[in-house]
């Protein structure tokens, strides 16, 4: 007889990933924090009541585990993949097991800042090229920093919250002055969100050699862009209310740890960059990581996480070089992915170069931007150890009509 | 005999005042909640302990009482005003006095998501002005919608703490690239700020009409700008590690309810906004504050709130207006306070133009932007009920030398 914890060796959540999350079940309605297992999740608060961990997993969300940082992280992960497959133990770890289509999912980080990058060099140029056709496609500063913003972070929700589609003023350029309306360029914009772990205090840096001792996991994050409210808006201060109605998250956290296998070099970077977001070297990789977008239900796009031009550890880096402090349950995401190839583009504003080639779905409709009803699903798989796969959990979201 | 209560009406701090804070004491180090009374910190855990908020006020932070909302915050207002007052009851109150000088001040609020505005018509003018000499000086989009970005939440940081010079990248017009190095341009924005309670859900708005249901309390700010690593990094998504170094708050938040008579008209707008920033009327009000900004003592400028273009409840509408949620903890600031007077500008880049023209300072040293060491304090005044004046606390801090 096999149970819920014989797990095929290619299972893309097998032990050797266990992402965490938050979930609540029917029989009780508290959230507490998880790690999905197969297709089960495994109920963290009840698996770790004996453990020294017990008071740090029993809460809601991630946050409090996050600031005990890298030797927990792996303490914990230890604990579990052995348990998991000891077999004189796993079988009391199994009692605490929910097959995960009777739970519900939550957020499972109090999300502190949210910060957006715009890491893709394939994404800037094509953005660049739309919005400033006869000028130089990416800005002068591009090359030498990983160009970020600051977003909203009390709109991060979780894979599977419905989006209302914004209203908000948009102006286009034969309008004499802005209308008000839902908007009518609404778009998503597929992007690699990385968890960050263990607090620092205001006035220190975190150099990109040590990046690693904050990066606690990564999850597929769709953020949802609402491009005519946003051109409207962001010139001198950058995107407000285009991008602050909702972002969503991946319900489930994949370790880092549980990317090693993934790890490749990064591509060349032309400037050299200055001498903080070089450090010695092991803040320089990339990510073989390969995302699908689904648009109800048909892929339109597969980004490669590996074409990006700037590290998750140089993000950090610079995000910290003048100061500012990191708290447990910050986020930052990379940016929109876009590969070379026009089938990598990871928004709808490139899929369809800014709505003037209109995407042909299956049912013979056609897509320039989202229309309500309209579901985005982005997954993504990555290369684990031995040869297995690692599969990111889905981020997923339903546009419904503007209230 | 007169005791700390027995306060001369035209006290700053009196009983028509009583902004909140938090606290700690040599002999009690945990922070707990308090309310400043003249020249004392009253500790409202103790206070309130035989009362109905007792849970709420006897945690660290503000949060659990905004979220409470209008109703309980006028409550316990009458609550405090009738305590202190009412002879019978005020000797019991008085035991839980506080001398100011005898605590130690901690941020008030864990502040949750960090929007700067852009609202100064002066100002954005001014920079317009000095940035794009030969363009218009407000952009196409100024006029119809109150301009705001997000700022860093982690890294607002209560009075009296110091500010480290930030580290980051700049390049000037000679430079063949960017060097990188302690700003050279740092710089401060005499703002204020406005606290927000009772979160709403991610899909809703908040009317113009209703914003005073959320706008809890206001605290002079200062937005600590490093001009010159900002120039290099906004273009094109905003300002980012140019303002997230850290941007100081005042250790005391003045409810609205104590600023009843420093409403005045908002000034006219032309064009006029769309409905959903004008409302019915309530939420189009200017208020009456007066800023003083000192440098090492002097006052180098007096920058009139009541001249603002936008009014917090516009600030806040707009915020919403595309369903982004507010938590109680939010806080959103005005941008730079200047008037159309050179002497109330309220930063040291208008001021001396960008450089061109310095201060002089009565040591006989001059100053373009700011120097290690330097001390910025802004005060302000408004109108209080019955001749009274309301005295806004204080937000300051030293300069650093860079790490």
């Amino acid at each position: 007889m096999t149970g819920p914890l014989d797990l095929p060796a290619d299972h893309p959540f097998g032990l050797h990933h266990l992402p965490y999350g938050a979930i609540s079940t029917q029989g009780d309605d508290d959230v507490r924090l998880a790690v999905r297992v197969g297709d089960h999740a495994l109920d963290l608060r009840a698996a770790s009541a004996d453990t020294p961990w017990a008071q740090t997993l029993g809460t809601p969300t991630l946050n409090a585990f996050l600031e005990l940082g890298p030797q927990a992280w792996a303490d914990v992960r230890t604990w579990l993949q052995d348990g998991l497959s000891d077999p004189a133990r796993r079988g009391a770890m199994a009692a605490h097991l929910h097959p995960l289509d009777t739970v519900h999912a939550h957020l499972p980080l109090q999300v502190r800042d949210y910060v957006d990058f715009y890491a893709s060099e394939h994404h800037a140029t094509n953005v660049g090229r739309i919005f400033r056709p006869d000028g130089e496609p990416l800005t002068p500063n591009w090359k030498h920093l990983p160009i970020g913003y600051h977003g909203r972070s009390s709109t991060v929700v979780v894979s599977g919250t419905d989006v209302v589609r914004p209203t908000g003023q948009r102006k286009g350029k034969e309008d004499p002055a802005p209308v008000f309306g839902p908007s009518v360029r609404l778009d998503i914009e597929a992007e690699l969100g990385f968890v960050v772990g263990r607090s620092t205090l205001v006035g220190t840096r975190v150099d990109v050699d040590d990046a690693a001792d904050h990066l606690f996991g990564v999850a597929l994050f769709n953020d949802w862009s609402a491009r005519d409210i946003q051109a409207w808006e962001y010139v001198p201060l950058g995107p407000f209310l285009g991008k602050s109605f909702a972002s969503s998250l991946a319900a489930w956290i994949t370790p880092m740890a549980a990317l090693e296998a993934a790890r490749v070099p990064l591509g060349e970077q032309q400037p050299e960059p200055l001498p903080y977001l070089r450090g010695s070297g092991p803040g320089l990789f990339g990510l073989d990581i390969t995302m699908e977008v689904r648009l109800n239900g048909t892929v339109v796009s597969r980004p490669p996480y590996r074409s990006m031009y700037w590290s998750p550890a140089q993000m950090l880096a610079h995000l910290t070089v003048n100061g500012a402090a990191l708290s447990s349950g910050d986020l930052f995401a990379s940016g929109t992915v876009s590969g070379d190839d026009p089938a990598t583009r990871g928004s709808l504003l490139e899929l369809t170069w800014s709505g003037s080639q209109p995407l042909a779905l299956p049912d013979g409709s056609t897509r320039t931007f989202l229309e309500d009803g309209d579901t985005v699903t982005i997954t993504a798989t990555a290369p684990g150890p031995d040869g297995t796969v690692v599969g990111l959990a889905e981020v997923s979201g339903t546009i419904l009509p503007a209230r």
